[in-house]
């Protein structure tokens, strides 16, 4: 059995001293093993992989025992994650998470795929997955939020993964889900926030564009980032060219922050994320 | 004899006939011939690098004659621009500059630099090129560039480089400079305009940061813009491990941008930039 | 109707002008036009993308007249490109160009996926298209290919487009595809040519990977370059790793290649390509 | 003071745990700690910057103790290196690494310049450093190597850095230097290797164009690579495009890669780099 050890502490002497002598007290085997100190916040972080026959509740009594006591302990077995996608009626993201999940490229299984509308039904169908259609016409954002919420109660989920789905979330709906949705934003945050950021990339004359992952939280396109990463651009570019080039780091962008949430590689502090 | 042609216009048919027709019609040989159509805006871009022996006012004579009377037509010779160096105590931008300088990689003589603080006379002393220290202790923003105008006066100078030049321009100054003023911005605008990008960076927790050429207008960093790049960095590097890390694309972002004014390659328009 | 003009002839005086001066007569409207002069060898390349209601043929005689009589000039409607997809086992260069046809995000019409294996089979039954399973086995290189040839000659098509196609093609069937035929190579050419470059980049220690789509000659891996894209690594990837990290830009450098063949973009010349 | 503590040994259970319980002891202030295992090869690397009044020899005699008999352990106090430059005609990976050592960027002292032309003297002059023209004429390479190295002699080193030394090394001078040579080759390894890799890439029409940093062995471009970067080419670059375009490239992964070494982030294994 292989598990991943995840811990997060204010930093002192000897933390990695500590941990390793539990592991190795159990004669585990360390497969992999990442820590970073911020050094300005003290704070200490620490993932480590490792795989043998343990019970891992008298582990983490250990570790607690030797580590201070405000200290985050996750001791997680390696398995496959769940995930939920929403979607509104952009096609890429979502047919890259499909071929993905069909390669097993990915280490979860999605149990459904949401949407406000039922242009994407056809895709999500064809490779045999649940497709929820819960329109928001004639309802309010609360009331839409209030199905979908109900919705997603059917699933015990891992993850909310927005695809490109082109609402905004209540901070309600953000709470029920902290740190579980994530996002693909159009833009290479913090610039172009908010609505048809490549029109404002467009207007601005900049000559690189960018996607960004990130948690959602309550204040729109502000939450921890992932992943970015940008694609030069130049004057012959219209905001629609701009827009059809993006889609390509949109769609990286999204797996691999969605790979690495997966992987249990990300720990959030202070709004941003220490990826190990 | 190597000329540079330069015409932007309201969108026509037949602009690329008319003109190629006046340099065939001299039988003049066209080294490099780019147009570029902004279909949104119904604007034509065009730049033309021919070599022979001509009269520049005979062809644009004939140039104004067969193009809309709004065109601006500009026929250059192509010889070394005279450009004036704006600096306060960083010296990567400067130094990166000077070697290139040096090596005869720019198509530019340095005229002189210009500064608000000494520490970087011995460097331009090595390599013989006039310094001058014109302190902005106890004088007004106003006084104090009152007396760098008169200083750039004595220069005829084609472009103004700020090379990490660490103080706002007034609009009167702008204005007397009007689209010759290239500066280098630590961020990837339009991302953390303002003081100290690397920090704002640092505390949104970005995955990539960037520099931006651009010149310089009356509103702090927005005007048009001529070259970015980015590197990656993550929660490992502190806001000043980022300020280090971005010391080498500041340097390069600057030296391309001025290298494309300096090969007459920009066009300025509704505050961006396009690149021939 | 949209048209495509591509000229490419030894350089001399007025190309430009004799083009633009029979597209002007007949009072067309350019929306796009490149030139590219290659002065080493002489060599002046044109696209020409303009709309209006013409008659080809006299458009094309009238270029003849007045272009060099070894000029190449092609004269084409803007149409969807028919492609054949060949594949073996992997699935995500197909699933990439599965999903942009889905999205109608490419100018073609996919005719059939013909493979060796039968893995792929079901994700091709999934978008409704014909599937060509021709076994490899017990069969002798030229009688294997005879068949795909075979199958090939029902489809009246523009490109070959190996999406992950293991198998080396003898010189009879690329030329029966001369320039037809577009293959992603998962390495950056020319580095590791042949077989297994992610374990050869592997134990060269390389700290950037790539790939390369290319059309297709008689040299394995050495036929005209169309575009190449990297990522960097270090020491942490087993080439297992970097043959997964590598299957992203592999898919997007293929369907970046296949767009600028679809969009008539590309002459091939002295073995390598000129994109305008 | 501060120390740098690097081991490399075959990987076995509780490496980290031993390491971390010496440093505990001596209540030592870990600052950085970075570990790799190769699970391929089943080896480990580990390196450690800590700080504190320690006998350096008590700390390594304790660790060979706890450690595999057949472990590298070096424990480094953090110091500025010492380095030679060798350089030939070509001023801008010099000028950058001067610059850089003007600027006090670089953890290190140059001690010499060594050309076999005398064309860069003026510039080594101007930063107030030893100038030492070795001629290569009408000697054979055996005599001007000696010559080199009687020089060499008088300085003791750290590093040698190929800053465009445009002169193959014999094997018996790599020997005497051994890991302690790095040099700048003008292409991305393994693609182009031995003469004018600008030359090689336009012939073959590349579309990305790299520079590799690597260590010297007797095997001309094929010691362990350190670090590399790309940058964009198409066809309109001629080979001297390239060169020019390359520079920049070339100068920036020279320094990036001297910096590494500078700040003891390399190990050596297996003609491979591991970068911690």
């Amino acid at each position: 059995m292989k598990y991943i050890l995840l811990i997060d502490s204010n930093d002192e002497t000897g933390l990695v001293y500590r941990v390793s002598k539990v592991l190795y007290e159990h004669q585990l085997n360390v497969e992999k093993n990442n820590e970073f100190v911020d050094k300005d916040k003290n704070k200490f972080f620490m993932r480590t992989e490792f795989s043998g026959e343990i019970d891992p509740e008298i582990i983490e009594k250990e570790l607690r025992e030797i580590l201070p006591s405000h200290a985050n302990i996750k001791l997680l077995k390696q398995r496959k994650k769940d995930i939920v996608l929403m979607v509104t009626k952009e096609l890429y993201c979502l047919g890259d998470i499909l071929i993905r999940h069909e390669a097993e490229d990915f280490n979860a299984n999605i149990l459904a795929v949401i949407s406000n509308h039922q242009s994407l039904e056809p895709l999500v169908k064809k490779f045999n997955l649940p497709f929820c259609f819960i329109t928001h016409e004639n309802l309010s954002r609360e009331e839409h939020e209030h199905k979908v919420l109900e919705k997603l109660k059917e699933f015990p989920l891992d993850y909310i993964v927005l695809a490109k789905y082109m609402r905004i979330l209540t901070p309600n709906f953000v709470q029920q889900y902290n740190q579980k949705i994530i996002n693909i934003h159009h833009s290479f945050l913090p610039a172009f926030i908010g609505a048809n950021p490549y029109k404002q990339a467009y207007e601005r004359g900049v000559k690189i564009i960018g996607a960004t992952a990130h948690f959602v939280n309550n204040n729109l396109d502000e939450g921890p980032i992932i992943f970015q990463d940008v694609i030069s651009v130049d004057h012959s570019y219209s905001w629609k060219d701009m827009q059809k080039a993006g889609r390509d780091i949109e769609k990286i962008v999204l797996s691999k922050a969605l790979n690495l949430a997966l992987e249990d590689n990300i720990f959030i502090y202070e709004n941003k994320t220490v990826i190990l």
